[in-house]
């Protein structure tokens, strides 16, 4: 078995029964496990991770797009994410077993299988993009959905496959081969979410931050608070608690007091030690990585970064080696 | 007048009266002033700031590269810094009514005379570099003095001007035009170089760290102390209280309080004010950079600075806006 993590976005984050008719298509099926779904409200969107065989994950996307074609209309989508389709990205990331070019094939493959069949424009990025200019994500999805009409008409924004128009209700999909990335959110407890942007601004690579970090500012208005919301492309190289303790000093320039985030979606166990060792370090306790994981269970390393980082909303069940 | 910022480093900084019989082949010309030169026994090496108009700091250069190449055997230098010729590097930095360009025509004619007139090699860098291989100086001197005649064997190595060989005594060396660049030094209270270069690859761009800065570790054997030595290429985009606040929470784990760090050559006075504007948000003072600049001396200014982060060794004299 070639062992990857694929993790589809879609954008319906708030009927819960047009989520389960579009996420049924993926349980119980053989070769993979349906991990787990996160529905946000905010976001509007629900991200979906599946972790097992590359190709029983391939062959069951198709009726997964069909579905999320019949039930999803982006002219009717909002929410507080980027987005330029129903089903709006597609990623494989190589776990075990696996290349990252056997993942980019396979990322080819179905790409070209859902343009032609259904009439949707697909984009390759990252790993599996053909021109530097579609490596990054944002840029693809720049302009969102209301966008896409407009920049199609520009021959640079033809689609890998498909039609050169956007889909009238789903819009467009980029599909790709990545590495794991770690989807981190941090909170800030202010209403203002220009100061969210601003330390966006200060963390990202893109304006002169962390070489792996790509951030932007949100407000969530149930919470009556802003994130600064990010990916790190490379948790081993831009670590996830020097993000968090470079938001919490830039933060106290506007007299926040940063105490909490949260991970979304599944994340490799080394993401967690390499921000628990900087902790324990700083504690006066001399602990590598690798000795965490020896002597210590997923729920006591958990528990720790809780403690340390206000880490909240998560179980082991988010740590990808629980299910290898 | 086309004014510029030139700044070459050459590779002695012990020996005084052979620092003088350079330098002074560049005091009192018409058209430029020499604002300063800072002799590093440390780094045995002279970083020379001069200030003025574009082509008299040319016609000044071939007599001062005449006395390095007479006063400067490579092959007896040591010092804590890299270098891979006599006079190391040369770059030239636009300030005022004088475009980039202006500048890389002048740094590849000045370059050609040199590798002609001396038979050195010379390597275009930055600005002015002729493959993306050259962009990055840290390539160039890879291997430093003592490696240039194997790595100057590659045909990848060979120079843009000048002998396909090192120069004897002399070596090669770099000349470019660039940005403005912050030789930034942050002080560890420790004798442990190892703990300086964990740190350095942590907030450097090559490893994962902030985008525009380079940076290394370094003992500093008179002091006891190691430092985070760093240039920043772009001071707007990744601030100098920034690095400083993170090397500041990463020397944490090793139990090392930061407190002090110095500045080398002249910076633009943006520099402080941007670093300023933070500290002063921080401790409730709601200020911006340009307000600051407005309202406070040089001195004022320079003051605050050594209160929040320990600067030393800094003075008004050291601010580019000083000589306009």
């Amino acid at each position: 078995m070639k062992i990857v993590q694929c993790v589809p976005n879609f954008s319906e984050g708030k009927d819960k029964e047009k989520i389960e008719r579009i996420v049924c298509t993926l349980k119980y099926k053989e070769g993979f496990k349906l991990v787990n779904y996160e529905p946000d409200p905010n976001y509007n969107r629900t991200v979906v991770t599946l972790i097992g065989d590359l190709y029983a994950i391939k062959n069951a996307l198709i009726p997964f797009v069909e579905v999320i074609e019949s039930e999803i209309d982006m002219n009717l989508h909002k929410g507080e994410h980027l987005r330029m389709g129903a089903l709006d990205v597609l990623p494989f990331v190589p776990i075990n077993d696996v290349t990252m070019d056997e993942c980019i094939e396979v990322s080819k493959e179905i790409g070209r299988e859902i343009g032609e069949k259904f009439n949707i424009p697909v984009y390759l990025y990252e790993e599996s993009a053909t021109s530097p200019d579609r490596i990054n994500l944002a840029n693809i999805r720049k302009g969102e959905f209301e966008g896409l009409s407009k920049k199609m008409e520009d021959p640079l924004w033809k689609p890998d496959y498909g039609p050169n128009e956007p889909h009238n209700t789903f819009g467009a999909i980029a599909i790709g081969a990545r590495n794991p990335l770690i989807a981190f959110n941090i909170d800030l407890d202010t209403e203002n979410v220009e100061i969210a942007n601003t330390i966006s601004r200060y963390i990202r690579n893109l304006n002169g931050g962390y070489r792996f970090v790509k951030a932007a500012g949100v407000k969530l208005y149930d919470r009556n608070i802003c994130q600064v919301t990010m990916n790190i492309t490379d948790y081993k190289k831009t670590a996830m608690y020097r993000v968090f303790q470079t938001v919490k000093f830039e933060a106290l320039r506007y007299g926040i007091d940063v105490k909490a985030c949260e991970l979304i979606g599944l994340v490799p166990l080394d993401t967690l030690l390499l921000s628990l060792e900087y902790y324990c370090n700083c504690s006066g306790i001399n602990i590598k990585a690798f000795e965490l994981k020896e002597n210590y269970s997923f729920k006591v390393i958990i528990e720790q970064l809780e403690k340390c980082m206000g880490l909240y909303g998560f179980n082991e069940t988010k740590i990808i080696e629980y299910y290898i």
